[in-house]
């Protein structure tokens, strides 16, 4: 096979219909960034959009713009955006706290409906926080419970009578693994368990639908392929059926039936809002927004559709080139998520040595480098030009 | 006694050390504001800090902020820089989550260390969602606890040998009422029960020194008094004495003690790492550390004498005009915080004719007017054309 040039990267971007989505975001040209499932790039848009909240809402309208400025319906508003790139109602989504904190909520009330089982089942690779918040919970409630963590291969049949909660994250932070959401899904619940799906890198990059696959419970983050910021609100999911006997041990104000009533006891909002918290942090929601309405604006087949094709261009030509790294994604895109990575012992120092020369990934200890696609504003020729630039740093290092 | 007049007023002003202040705000003329009790007002510096935020280290450093521009250190120097404010250790002071969030963490961490007790006592009036959190906590823990509320005339004599932890806002969000912090850690300590104390109404705007009262846990709001936007991250302290025997049940990835081992199991980071769970907003850290930056520059018993002296000349303008309000506030400034609260039958028609004329202020159900005085930017002549505003409006409705 011919080894693809840098004008076959050019000209399947010519041909990429999401192309157009580059220019909607303010990225240097100077920097090749496969990062976007760490951090997602500024949307232009959100420029404008927080120069006014900053200026305008908080600093002239003040208060009065929890209500002239709609602040206080903001986590229900993205939320009820976000819904429409998972396959949720819109009052089944709702921005939040960070991922951490609304997997301890969805995770204290599953173990809340299930009081007769004691096991939460997760993967033995699932993202460090997801299993920590687990444990941390376990260990508040006396040790009753306790956690299960299974390889990927065998969670399904280690779902039993015992089984709570399974806790899965869709999309390995590390392989970039997809589990099949629809069979597991089936068949925690054929089982009476509960799936609580961790959205953190599918969300926003690959078709999701919760509905269609009898989710009942989900956390997303705002931050990968959202491009919501910094430690944008992360946010969570309840299906409608579960909302009403769902109970959260987070039972802050604004979760309140009544918040400005201010009376002295608890009672939960109906539906989704008793899983708000405290006060909800306005920026970091507006920013959330922009993110969210500027992936509402792509067909999310087309974005799957380049987010597979982007990590076969990226495998093909590191192995056509003949580079020394050992492929730990999975080769068919089909169960790959929107990132490809590699083992190679000097992991850490490859990627060091790459970031310094423009091209940004991430490394996973111990050994992984880490390559993220986001398909509205990274292109083929950044694949090839990443590529070359491992050639060059693999070489150096020689 | 002779009412005050505007000039009165102006005069006040012209003597005030801090007036050069109010410049450092972006501030309209064409309202009164005396709502900063409830979301501070906009520092200029916030405006251009946020711009660098947002297109420099979110835009152009991307994913590479998190070290080369410090993000992930924010939440503790952001911290540090609080701590000066309320007399406690740099590293006494964590900047994370909400008050809500953060007041769970604490509430389950003293349960933990006081095993054989079982009561967490609070006043009947505190802010409900103190209220609201103690009371999910207790519930997912099975009813073992139990909330106790008092009125607050009657906490001290109520810790008992039963008492596990005295939970408390120093000044009282409805009446303004003060606590005496000192007295009340000390007679708590007495009996071996930990205080965890609320300063929502107090850090920034009157000397706090946590070290000098004993105080071991506390919580506190950066929306208010430190001026850092709305819904802007709150802050937790934890005694140094007890940061190693205090778990955190939101044990999340951000507060292990390597988070990028990626390990799987939870091991909490000394000291008050811990206490971080999911990833942090940036934006609205970076927006709280403006606002902190600038209660810094201002002599804290500068800033509580006149805001003493402001709730009193809003007293007086008010009793002498001989408006029909009753006062709820303590009259005595020694034992209130920096705002002031009158009752009336038709409270919330009368703070939304107000609100109307450009006097912003808060109702709180079910007959409060409250009004909050920022002594960084409320001016004297400020209270007195709001009192002229009330006394438009009373004579409107009657």
């Amino acid at each position: 096979m011919l080894i693809p040039t840098r004008r076959t990267a050019e000209g399947l971007d010519a041909d990429d219909s999401l192309g157009k989505f580059r220019e909607r975001f303010l990225l240097s040209e100077e920097i090749l960034y496969l990062d976007g499932n760490s951090l997602g790039a500024l949307p232009r848009a959100t420029v404008d959009r927080l120069d006014k909240v900053i200026t305008q809402e908080w600093g002239r309208d003040l208060i009065r713009s929890w209500n002239v400025n709609g602040w206080l319906d903001l986590p229900r508003q993205v939320g009820g955006k976000i819904a429409r790139l998972v396959g949720a109602a819109p009052h089944e989504i709702l921005v939040a706290d960070s991922t951490s904190v609304n997997l301890f909520k969805l995770l204290a009330g599953a173990l809340g409906i299930r009081p007769d089982r004691r096991v939460i089942l997760s993967e033995s690779d699932n993202f460090p926080t997801d299993l920590y918040i687990a444990q941390g919970l376990i260990q508040l409630l006396g040790k009753h419970h306790r956690l299960r963590t299974e390889p990927a291969g065998q969670i399904a049949e280690a779902i039993d009578g015992e089984t709570a909660v399974v806790l899965l994250t869709q999309v390995n932070y590390r392989t970039g693994a997809l589990h099949d959401m629809a069979s597991l899904t089936t068949h925690a619940r054929a089982h009476g368990a509960l799936v609580l799906w961790d959205l953190a890198h599918s969300t926003g990059v690959l078709p999701v639908d919760l509905a269609r696959c009898g989710v009942e419970l989900a956390v997303g983050c705002g931050y990968k392929y959202l491009n919501g910021g910094p430690g944008a609100p992360a946010f969570l999911y309840v299906a409608e059926a579960l909302q009403e006997e769902l109970r959260t041990p987070l039972s802050g104000w604004l979760g309140h039936v009544d918040p400005f009533a201010f009376e002295a006891d608890y009672r939960p909002a109906p539906g989704l809002g008793r899983f708000l918290c405290g006060t909800p942090g306005i920026l970091g929601l507006a920013a959330l927004e922009c993110g969210v309405d500027l992936a509402l604006e792509a067909n999310i087949d087309q974005v799957r559709w380049k987010s597979m094709a982007l990590g076969d261009f990226f495998i093909a030509l590191v192995e056509e080139a003949g580079l020394d790294l050992a492929l730990v994604s999975p080769r068919d895109a089909r169960h790959r998520g929107s990132q490809v990575c590699f083992r190679h012992p000097h992991g850490h120092a490859l990627m060091q040595a790459a970031i310094a020369r423009g091209l940004l990934g991430d490394f996973r200890a111990p050994d992984i480098l880490r390559f993220g696609f986001a398909p509205l504003y990274n292109r083929f020729v950044d694949i090839w030009e990443a590529v070359a630039i491992l050639g060059e740093v693999m070489e150096a290092a020689n």
